[in-house]
């Protein structure tokens, strides 16, 4: 859909509609055309610096929906779910979903950079996050249609660690905190061809175990180890 | 002083009172009574989650700052004055500038461990704020008396980089990104001893040349150079 012939009031209009937000809602509608705006097509007026603020933002929405939904999760199973919340990836998608690609300006000479594509939309939902809430200075015109992705994303993460990046948030907690990478080993402990627990997985700090963790592939395996030392290092 | 003779209750009230707000304001007391308890008195009932919470509410509260008063500050000196902001170095020094050690509930053989003792009251600030935070869902509890640390502090970084630390702020993002440490290397320039411009240090990444900074000492030149990278980098 080419939404060239719209103003860019009535584009902005539309993602707002999109986003289930009432048509009266009080938006401040300069920020949100400044955080749909890439710093390809303007040097000085663009989205980096409301980049900044909802990458908070995010993090806080994250943080709030969890500590609501999770009253007995430990704090480092919730850092683990919220470093993958607050991951481009996850953003990219959500942004992804609701075409955040036919809202963003970019200048025709950056557009064709696909690997950068995906970044740029991540980007452009934290500075629309930045937006809404400098607008109210609640969340009140985020959770409405961020808390939805949020929760289902934080069900999946819990019911199945191996789908997730357990081991890039492992190696971010031990390079920060242990100045060294984590170490895998992985066997094949079980007999059955595609059973559950075909492989066992053995995570090392420094030649220390840290954590185990089976799963029916050698990644599955990584993951789950990953998470259990991730989880138990967060909360130590 | 002790504080032991007086309830819970009037506790929390006299830090709400120091802390500036007004005696109405709508606190939910029993999130500020969690946010100051610590683990070892209570293994279900105590900040962790709050502080989880917490690290979000800090975290936004500085960018909103930031943003409002440095409009034209680049992205990368916004992410090098937040990370120092956030840090518990900072955040120690604001609690205990309210004597927080004394609304604080710690069993008694935690209450010896002294170098615990910061990081403790940095995590109940985190908490303290996540509570007052929750109490309204916005930062209208937080910011009047929150604001004018952070606005003397990013100053203070503003003007006197060296003084902060840069070079630990650098690590954590080269580790993050790149996988390796910065390496530095200094060289005596100046001639007058005690001079500003006594030391030249560069700071180098996989062999190639980030940021040269100045300084009259080894540390604050390094610091400097240590700014420039960081500032660099971020802004890439």
């Amino acid at each position: 859909m080419n939404l060239g012939y719209l103003s860019r009031q009535k584009q902005l209009e539309k993602l707002v509609e999109k986003l289930g937000l009432p048509k009266d809602a009080a938006i401040k509608w300069d920020l949100l055309d400044l955080a749909l705006t890439h710093a390809s097509a303007s040097a000085t007026a663009n989205y980096e610096q409301l980049e900044f603020v909802g990458d908070a933002v995010v993090r806080l929405a994250a943080s709030e929906l969890l500590f609501e939904i999770y009253p007995d999760c430990s704090v480092g199973e919730f850092a683990a779910i919220r470093s993958i919340l607050v991951s481009d990836r996850i953003l990219f998608k959500i942004a992804d979903s609701y075409g955040f690609d036919r809202y963003l300006i970019v200048a025709s000479s950056a557009a064709g950079d696909k690997t950068g594509a995906e970044t740029r939309l991540a980007d452009a939902l934290e500075a629309v996050l930045a937006a809404l809430y400098l607008s109210s200075h609640t969340l009140e015109l985020i959770r409405p249609w961020f808390d939805p992705h949020l929760r289902q994303l934080a069900a999946e993460i819990r019911s199945d660690p191996a789908r997730q990046n357990y081991k890039a948030a492992l190696q971010e907690l031990t390079q920060g905190k242990h100045k060294v990478l984590p170490k895998y080993s992985v066997a094949e402990t079980g007999t059955v061809q595609g059973g559950e627990d075909r492989f066992t997985a053995e995570v090392r700090l420094h030649g220390q175990l840290l954590a185990r963790g089976k799963g029916r592939s050698i990644k599955a395996a990584e993951q789950a180890a990953a998470r259990e030392a991730f989880i138990k290092l967060k909360d130590s």
